[in-house]
C-alpha cells in the first residue's frame, strides 16, 4: 500500500529534513515514529530537501508499506509517537505510482518578515526581522520580473542539485497584516535557497536598492546578484501541487 | 526619573511575571538587564502577575532610575541585555506619580483556540487546541451575559488576592481566521485565572454545555462553575489602559 501524509513542522530544533547521521532530521524522526508503529522498516520519500530552521505547513511524504492500518487512520495513529514540534495533518493512499517529489507539480513557499524597530520574543523563530521600513508597492513591481519562464540560475546557491534551471513562476503575491509581511512564492519548482535569493532580492526592491531592469537583467545573465540568502526561521513550505489524476486511486 | 516599559515576552520558558528565588522570572531577567545595564539595583513594578506560560504583547513596567539614558532610548539600550524571548517594545518617561499596577485602569487579554482535529507544531506553545467544533454565534450569545459591571466571583481561582471581585466588563469580540479562534476581553480589572475560566466558560457555550442564562446565574450566586482554567499557552496580555493625564509630562 502507497501511503501519503501531510506534516506540519516547527524547524527549529530540526537538522533540516533529510535522514543524516547523528542529527535530528524530520525524516529520521518520522522513521522512527513508523518503526515504532508498524514494528516495519519504512523508507519514505519527501517531496524536498528542506534545510535546518525551515518550517513547513503541509510537507507531503509517501511510502510503501505491508500495514493494514486504514489509510485514513495514519494520522491519528502516529502522532502520539511523534514529538510536538513534527505532526501528521492528514493521510490517503494513493496510487502504487505516486512518489511525494517526482510526483510534484509546483510548490508554494512562504516567506515571513516582521516589520517593526525591536526583535520580537514570539515571533523570534518563525519570522524574519526587518527594522527599515519596507515599500510595498516597489516591492510588488520588482515581484512581477520573476513571472513566467525563465532560467532561475542567478536566484540559487552553489550546492543546487536540480540539473534543470528553468522554472515556471506562477505567482508572487505580497500580503501585509499588522507588522507581518508576507512573501508567497508559487513556481513549478525551486532551486538550492531560490526561495530566501528571492525574498532577499524583493527586501532589496522595498529598500530601493535594486530596480526591476535589473531582475530582469539577473535573469538574463544567469550571474548571482547581490541579494541576501534570508535566514531560515522566516521559511515555510506551504503546498505542494499533485495533479488529481496522480492521487485518485479510482 | 520614573520609567514606563512595555515589554513583549514568550512565556513558554518562564515561571510568570513575579521575581521567585531559584526559578527564571520575567521580572528577574529584567531586574538582572537593568542592573548590568546600569549598575543599579532597580526594582520594577510590574501592572500584574501573570502565570507561567503566559504571554505578553505590551506587557507595562515602571521603575525609578537615576540614570541619565534618555528615556526613549532604554528599548535599545536593554534588549542587548536581554534574553531572546523577552525584549522591550518601547521607553518612555511618566510622572513621578505612576505606577505600572496602580495606574491601570483596565486590561485587554486575548484567549488564542485552534481549531482543528490534529494538534499544531507551529501553535503548540501559542494557543489551545480544540478538536469539537466550536459554535461561535453561541459563544457570542454566551459573551453578551458578562458585559457590564458584575461580581466576577464566581470565574476566580482559590488565591486572587484582589479584594474586590466586582469588574466592569467593557467588551468581549470573537473572532475567526482560518483555524485560529481569538476572544479578546476588555475589563477594569482581572481576577485570579478570570480570563482563562471566562475562555473555558465560551468554549462549553461553543460546544452546547453551558447556556446563556446558566452564566447569568453564575454571575449572580458567585458559584464557581463546572469551567475549565484554560491552559496558559493560548493567554495573552495584550494591552493595559492608562489615562492620558497619569501618562502626560506637561
Amino acid at each position: 500500500m502507497n501511503i501519503l501524509l501531510y506534516l506540519e513542522y516547527d524547524g527549529t530544533a530540526f537538522h533540516g529534513y533529510q535522514r543524516q547521521p547523528f542529527v535530528r532530521t524530520v525524516q529520521g524522526e518520522l522513521e522512527a515514529a513508523l518503526f515504532s508503529l508498524l514494528g516495519e522498516e519504512v523508507t519514505i520519500h519527501g517531496s524536498s530537501r528542506t534545510d535546518a530552521g525551515v518550517h513547513a505547513l503541509a510537507y507531503p511524504v509517501s511510502f510503501q508499506t505491508a500495514s493494514t492500518i486504514p489509510p485514513a487512520k495514519f494520522a491519528l495513529a502516529l502522532n502520539p509517537h511523534l514529538p510536538e514540534d513534527l505532526k501528521v495533518l492528514e493521510s490517503m493512499a494513493v496510487p502504487e505510482a505516486f512518489h511525494a517529489r517526482s510526483s510534484s507539480r509546483g510548490k508554494t513557499y512562504v516567506y515571513r518578515i516582521l516589520q517593526r524597530l525591536q526583535p520580537s520574543p514570539l515571533h523570534r523563530n518563525q519570522a524574519y526581522l526587518v527594522r527599515r521600513p519596507l515599500d510595498i508597492p516597489a516591492m510588488e513591481a520588482a515581484a512581477e520580473r520573476f513571472l513566467g519562464t525563465h532560467d532561475f540560475s542567478a536566484f540559487k546557491s552553489v550546492g543546487s542539485t536540480d540539473p534543470n534551471p528553468v522554472k515556471d513562476m506562477q505567482g508572487i503575491t505580497i500580503t501585509q497584516e499588522g507588522d507581518l509581511v508576507d512573501i508567497r512564492i508559487t513556481a513549478s519548482g525551486f532551486l538550492y535557497n531560490m526561495a530566501r535569493i528571492m525574498a532577499g532580492t524583493l527586501v532589496d526592491a522595498g529598500h530601493h536598492r535594486i530596480t526591476p531592469e535589473e531582475i530582469t537583467t539577473l535573469l538574463k545573465t544567469g550571474k548571482r546578484g547581490k541579494a541576501m540568502v534570508l535566514p531560515p526561521q522566516g521559511l515555510y513550505l506551504e503546498k505542494v501541487y499533485y495533479a488529481p489524476e496522480d492521487l485518485s486511486l479510482d
